[in-house]
């Protein structure tokens, strides 16, 4: 059917071609036998899709992950058969929940080979199960025209139900007979041959306006609520309306740190930064809010979740999803966040006047937490980990934009703690979906795939579990800072009740000392390392890392897990009890 | 119900003692919050069931596996929510297949927090699908006497599930809500408390003895059959009756590296070792047997299996499995293998004479290979990645059992071919359920765990997959040699139809450069680094290694993929084609 190919060929290209339709432009290759249909027809159209070709699965699809993440645009990932893509699992369950357009192409032995004990010869029927979005077990390769046009139609209805909303992984499942190559493969001049697709016009929900004003008139009766502001993406017209919304309320919006809206003018109006000291003092306990409005992802702060248990909550969502681990919604809104925003704001137009002191409130007590955190953080002289975010807060300033990847487990949640903005450039990232240790470095790595550079802050734990993520900023040359935190083990369970349990057996079951000598990955994968235990070491490694070029890791070495604890529990006590001068007034 | 403990402590504890019933002896814990009341409950019973705490969750399951595979009993794997149980998946997958017995103990969220945003919290129900045996989703615990009953017995039945035949892989998983630790827990002093468990009496099966007198009946109208064994575990009774098969049949048995019978005395009489280049010849090949009796998994050599193609073959299987990729089998035998095997020998007692000359061909072509396979590798001096198993075989002795854990893709179809057999203490071992390169470092780090030594040999693509499994050698002081034969990238493509593609191509897609530099992992996990290139210096690397404790990596850096290609080449047209002499006499 396509001049000069065989059948199964074609069938492969004409899936390839199909993704591209969909707006494909990036592909992870893992090298693989099964594959090679789809990897050749990927390379006949090399001057349009890029290919990042990694040899860990597990990596692989966390690197397309980031990159998929980074540009909100389907990214494909193709393996070969057997556990190569039960190693895609991990990123695919974290897509699913942390809505990113990955698309599985898992190469597979033909029907017949199935459960009749053939090499790397597993069960890849809907491999994924309910994490991925949508599935799709492709009949091996015919011929005709109807079969390849049909694999064309699959490619693009792959990366439209990638990308449509809420975005999440897909999974195409790709028998084929041997021979897996022709005998004169033709690799050349497919560019711009492709004929025949299909043009997907998406769509997107937008709640009831007749709803939405009833929703409005409830919360004009209600003078004293918060917004809340999840990690999520929020563009200009959303913010806009967030700031609209925020005025006429006369409500602050409680910005996570992934949520970007901190950094500086992100926000035209009612920024409340620095609420986790807030909503621990007893101070704000005491007088809670009347309502919350809360979107996006369900926020890093559990202090902010418990501070907001019980409270009237409307809770808005763009996707099909129910993030409401806390079950505080009282109203659920589906569909479009800048739209569902739009419409309350404007049906608030003529609403009367809310407490005029409510928002000044916060916004002041606010200003006076960062002022106590900026003086705390600055007499701080120990490698405290929650220095390291108000320090990149205050001294990272990129020329021009950078996205920070943020670990999980500590990390996040120093972040959202002592990172009270920053620098417009900065855009901050972490994997809030399923919040696995795992796959972090091959996300950030991803990211820099995608946008030429990347910061990246996380634990040792899981630098270790992701190791070899740092492969592809090797075989292609990423840019990349990489700050290990280092407490030498999991420093999170010392915040957590299992810390009560005798010394050694909790060394043993929640201790993850590894004693792993960190400045080995320069040996493996190139690049600069460099281990620093003062603030001193760590301005000038940083400084010098972000003028540089390639993969540049900083180890940091923090405290040890106890004196973490320490550290933490000390800050977190002081920034929540304000002097006599700063007290809450209402 | 338990005295002085929670409900949840006393649910898991029950549980745990459930497991211990069915004679889990390992576990394998990853750190993790969620699942501490099940790691706190084998902390219990520590001094009967060893802990093995590792951090990366994809090691941990092959580490599992590892020991599962070595000692034939189930191993537990316990893991956190999230994405962490999704890394037990190609474990899981490969234990399915290749049917080794672990107990996947996914820790879960409560199911009112499932599909509602909570942290750490995925679909985890039948997480793998159809690649658990069994699979089992707990409800939250009770208190009440049935509930922690019921603990206890899904416990046993988990052991059971995993281990009685086909052995496989079974999930439990298991809802907390919090609190996951008492207040004051107490960990000491379960040992010998445990009462009131389940003894399980399995069952194997076995097949129709009239059938199988009617099967030996139509065998004995065949004169010129072969016994195929493939890899699998062959105990003393099933040795047996095989060479009492092989000497009423007069059938030469051709026995896979991995069924562990070339080996020195595994079989009385009939054995064939080095069929490869047997049934690659012409002498051969025009003559093929009129029917073949195989048992065991699928064998490693593809030439075996294109020249049994078409002939009548009965295939044995002792579990449900259909191990028939190519489509052999005209009868189907399943049950217990030693059973059938002896049936079939008992009908056959007075069975006419075989073909009195069949027999003695193979056997001496068999030695004629061998001699010629000596001499080739006697006299190549390159470091050959065939001859590094043929100088195993010679030079290879332990004083006491040692099992070699073989890696995937070129390693293993190398043994298959050039390890004729050797000291009857070496026990090979490999990941043939799906054949994946992934977590072999891993499995072979379970076998040492379990049997205190190990020897792996694998390709560099193989190693740096699962670097991170070598954590478990620097944790626990396992002792490890760990061979890496270094082509510098996918030397396997290269023997493949993708190995026609323009080169820049095949180098992109296939070769899998990285140019790693594994002297890191001495830095990272401290033991032994060497690096050989030549026969004098493997040798000498191999015997002090061999006397040593702990890691010790022996890189052996093989000749480039172009030239290892040649090399094979070479030698499988040497080796098929007799000198005059040598001919095959039939």
């Amino acid at each position: 059917m396509i001049l000069g190919m065989e059948d199964f060929e074609a069938y492969a290209q004409s899936f390839v071609d199909g993704l591209m339709d969909g707006d494909v432009k990036n592909v992870v290759i893992c090298p693989g036998s099964r594959s090679t249909p789809i990897s050749i027809a990927f390379a006949r159209r090399a001057g349009e899709v890029r290919q990042w070709v990694l040899y860990d699965e597990r990596s692989a699809a966390f690197f397309a992950l980031g990159m998929a993440k980074s540009s909100s645009s389907p990214v494909a990932v193709v393996c070969t058969s057997g556990t190569a893509a039960a190693n895609l699992f991990p990123a695919v369950a974290e897509a699913r929940l942390g809505r990113v357009p990955i698309i599985a192409v898992t190469a597979d032995r033909p029907p017949e080979s199935r459960d009749f004990g053939g090499a790397q010869t597993i069960d890849q029927v809907r491999l994924f199960g309910s994490h991925a979005k949508w599935s799709q077990d492709m009949p091996v390769a015919s011929g005709a025209d109807s079969s390849i046009r049909y694999a064309r139609l699959v490619g693009a209805r792959a990366s439209h139900a990638a990308a449509s909303t809420p975005q999440g992984p897909v999974q195409v499942n790709f028998s084929f007979r041997e021979p897996l190559i022709s005998e004169k493969p033709s690799v050349e001049g497919w560019e711009g041959r492709s004929r025949g697709g299909v043009a997907v016009v998406g769509s997107k929900s937008i709640a009831d306006e007749g709803e939405l004003r009833r929703v409005a008139a409830e919360l004009s009766t209600l003078p004293r609520g918060i917004i809340v502001a999840g990690p999520g993406d929020y563009g200009g017209t959303l913010r806009d309306g967030l700031s609209t919304l925020s005025e006429r309320m006369g409500w602050p919006i409680l910005a996570d740190a992934l949520s970007n809206l901190r950094q500086d003018g992100a926000l035209r109006s009612g920024l409340v930064r620095c609420y986790e000291p807030l909503v621990r003092s007893e101070g704000f306990r005491a007088k809670r809010p009347d309502c919350v409005v809360r979107l996006g992802g369900v926020p890093t702060s559990k202090e902010l979740n418990s501070f907001c248990q019980g409270v009237r909550t409307v809770l808005l969502d763009d996707g099909e999803g129910w993030r409401d681990p806390d079950f505080w919604a009282s109203t659920m809104v589906f569909g479009d966040l800048a739209h569902s925003v739009s419409c309350l704001s404007d049906a608030l137009e003529r609403a009367p006047a809310p407490d005029p002191t409510w928002l000044g409130t916060w916004l002041q007590a606010d200003e006076e937490a960062q002022a106590r955190m900026d003086a705390l953080m600055d007499k701080m002289g120990e490698p405290f980990e929650g220095k390291l975010f108000h320090t990149l807060s205050k001294n990272l300033s990129p020329s021009s934009p950078l996205t920070v990847v943020v670990g999980s487990s500590m990390p996040v949640r120093d972040l959202d703690y002592f990172f009270p903005g920053g620098s417009k450039n900065i855009r901050l990232v972490a994997n809030r979906g399923a919040n696995g240790i795992d796959g972090v470095v091959s996300t950030a790595m991803g990211v820099s795939a995608s946008e030429g550079d990347v910061l990246l802050v996380l634990g040792d734990v899981s630098f270790y579990h992701d190791m070899n993520g740092l492969l592809a900023s090797k075989l292609y040359q990423l840019n990349a800072t990489v700050i290990v935190v280092n407490n030498r083990g999991g420093g999170i369970f010392s915040f957590l009740a299992q810390h009560s349990l005798p010394k050694e057996l909790f060394e043993q079951l929640f201790g993850e000392a590894h004693d792993l000598d960190f400045s080995a990955v320069r040996l493996l994968y190139g690049g600069e390392f460099s281990r620093v235990a003062d603030w001193g070491s760590f301005d000038g490694a940083l400084a010098s890392s972000t003028k540089g070029k390639g993969l540049r890791v900083i180890e940091f070495v923090a405290p040890e897990r106890e004196r973490n604890l320490e550290l933490h529990k000390e800050a977190f006590q002081k920034l929540s009890s304000p002097s006599t001068k700063g007290e809450v007034r209402r």
